[in-house]
């Protein structure tokens, strides 16, 4: 596994969380301490100080990481068990394996090649899917592979099945970098990652297909995009980010499309980079980001 | 009638629309012309121009306005009825009569009362009524008359009977800051001038009672206010201007509502300065804004 | 003295920062462990993981506060000196004392005095000082106490003297309001407490007087506000909290001046906030907003 | 020529400036409507209705426009001449040819690159130059020609006489998409079109090298981005366009120069369209932008 980002050598970042309980930070922080961890950053969210959850993440440097983190997860799990929390433990030197499906339009997979490219997003891409060819050499021009997946009629199982076959055990999260397929609730679970969708709209206004066409009817002066993980329910899923633009009257469907696509990869990197950086916590149909 | 903003005195406003035609604003700038008037500004609009509406703002200047006011309304009257145009003609020198209502909830009010004595706000404030009690002292500490006019249990009729006695012919639009009760529509129809609301949301997404709450539940990372004018159907009628304020997974829906309130204050005061401005024209369900 | 907030009462605040280290996060929360106090929230930041400075905001609940505190700070004092470094620990439930001094603008003024008002502000405002008497009977229907302080003439060692013997030993910060007097280095040493001032531009852009007439000169698209910490160097001290607004090239002066007016209040009681609840930390000319 | 949209077939872009004077807006739609052009769109600004400077900009169609553009000009010089006028009349379905100029940064260039190809941007791109090599390979995947001109060594003479060489009577406009060299007021006289630039920074803060390591100095909370056009004062030529995206105490002097890239590339993209619209005139060291 080739290290990403050298500057991350020997970091770990641990997510925590479960019932919020007097001593929790301490215990954590104790063993970071005995296994001479220095903690790089650390943030913590309680939703309610009396009784609620408890969130902390925290990123932490440790000399020679590979050989300790076995040690360290024991102990973490001994500590953890008693106080009833869920955790993770990454090793941020190994990049997370980022899939793209994407359709005809471009402007979110290209900007996500490119920053990739940059060294901006701290992923690698291994493969692209897309039920059209018209971005094949584009993407194979930034040295990543693409796949074509047809999915035409309304029968979706065959195209699932090969999407599914291509990245089982390949991935562990997919953007849905404008995709526009409806993906079945038997596909997200046999799936069983992550799946981050960015919608072309300020969720929850204007759910479902043509939300430009219709925050033209409405007469909005703002559109939006909202980047969230893919839920059964359509665009209902825990919002990672959402930013909005100024528009006016003089600005027709079209208008409203081409400015909404500069918002869409804009939010879409974001929610993006903050997954992949372990940034993101979903809490019932919410999300913690810790940034 | 006093002169409230001594630089627009010898000022008019022209708004015209209609049918567009080619010649439209010749015919109009001609007629201006000929009466010595100088255009300040002039906006104009065409939602297509291929058999759309046209839509035209023109500010200008003549010495002496008052007295060649008939005459100019004649020679427009005359020359648009040809086009089969719609039009008003404002003298900007005399401020519009804004009435507020308000209940409990104090800071779209105070903002507006503030504004209007910094000289902000080119109307003049004949009068606030509540249905609450709580802000009098303030209100009357600008100089403008307080009306209680209560308005417990479900039937509003008289309620809206003695707004309306206190309303009629003192008037030429009213804004509800934050006025929480719906208005019937048989008021709306008696009223007979234009009613801006401010909805603590950004419209389409939370229509309704509650949206801080609902915004909060649905975990979004921006939450808005939206200002438009009120029609029969609840938080449906034309936009004039709304705008977003950035907010986390922290923020409790009381911090939502505290945050929300700057947002809701900007957009109401914005969008009755252009209204008053006549700068705001309604088409269908939407608006031009003349900036 | 009164509890301002009754849910931040046995609510405690304390900032640590110093030289980073190996346990020094374990070695804080076990004497809040071992102390039954509950950790709220946690933030910390390290500009170098690699030698740098550590910066530390805990929020924590203890039932019964005020009894315990001595044995808290007494702990924290035995554990933190042993790593050298230095930290406050506030009781939150006691507000600070904010002092504002103002001139003839009124815009930021009301806008803490309203804030305050409805609660937003942790503070108490033990008095306003103005050079100027237009807003005494604003003020006073407040409920604050107003001194006018005259400061004509280029030597102002008299009204600083003044200012001085009414401030001394009742305020625990000052917030210049838009106060068009230049302190000098001797009155911010003699007043010994943090001054927070507004500027009406987008420093460092536009140093010193008249900001907005410049930026319409220069032909600017955005215009801003920055609230900072004053230092003997104008408009150079530690910056908490700027914004800007769209301005175009329609714009006047005035009208950059008004809708900059907007950007000040708003920028300045968020920086107002964030001081009064512990969360800024100045850090050479630079600041750390725990958010 | 390609006729780049064909919804802009038969659109002509008229603007006019000089002294403001009664008339004149009825002078210059009477020769339209003679013409039977349709007016699609008028802005008009008048810095000083007292007196001052006249600007507008009319768009209006007319079927065949081709054939009767001769005689609109000739009607046009004879009534704009008596005025006393300044004007251009552009056909605006044959498109700018806009050159490029780059260094080893890609992100405008790319970004520039992609919108051309989506049909954004009303423009030829005839080449791409630049002082390094390494984006060759990108720009030739777009179709476009790219030329390397190296500019090492102090003595620029011989690179901006290649470049004059290669621009000279192929582009109307060039765009500096972070060209990191200066260029001499020589070569921008030997050129003779407009130059837009793009400046990472919000001027007037932080002229010169190195912007994003003086905003982290300076502590800002805010960083920006601004396009101007260029003159031989380096960094003060008129400002076409700005914005800004807010940062914290935790991004680093590399993640405001990331941050700052996607505000670089909106912001110089929102600044070549209005050009290439004619919507951008300037007036001294300002510039006012018709939208």
């Amino acid at each position: 596994m080739t290290l990403h980002t050298p500057e991350l050598r020997d970091h770990a970042c641990l997510i925590v969380h479960g019932p919020d309980q007097i001593g929790l930070v301490a215990a954590i922080s104790a063993v970071l301490t005995v296994n001479k961890a220095n903690i790089v950053s650390l943030d913590q969210y309680t939703d309610d100080p009396d009784g609620g959850a408890f969130f902390q993440r925290v990123v932490f440097h440790r000399e020679g990481l590979t050989a300790v983190m076995p040690d360290i997860e024991a102990e973490l799990d001994e500590t953890l068990r008693t106080y009833g929390m869920t955790w993770t433990l990454t090793d941020q030197s190994v990049p997370e394996r980022m899939a793209i499906l994407a359709s005809t339009t471009d402007h979110c997979l290209l900007d996500l090649l490119w920053r990739h490219r940059r060294g901006e997003l701290p992923v690698t891409i291994p493969m692209v899917i897309s039920n059209h060819t018209n971005t094949a050499e584009d993407v194979r021009s930034f040295g990543v592979p693409f796949h074509h997946v047809p999915s035409q009629g309304p029968d979706k199982t065959e195209a699932e099945a090969e999407i599914l076959r291509l990245l089982a055990g390949n991935v562990d999260f997919v953007v849905l970098a404008r995709y526009m397929q409806i993906l079945s609730e038997g596909f997200i679970d046999a799936l069983g990652v992550p799946v981050i969708n960015i919608h072309h709209s300020f969720l929850p206004a204007f759910i479902g297909a043509g939300p430009y066409k219709a925050a033209k009817e409405r007469g909005v002066k703002l559109i939006g995009a909202t980047s969230h993980y893919v839920t059964p329910e359509l665009d209902e899923g825990p919002i990672i980010e959402q930013d909005v633009v100024r528009v006016t009257h003089v600005d027709t469907a079209a208008d409203l499309q081409r400015r909404g696509a500069d918002v869409e990869r804009d939010v879409l990197s974001r929610a993006v980079t903050w997954h992949a950086q372990n940034r993101v916590v979903r809490h019932g149909n919410q999300t913690i980001v810790f940034q």
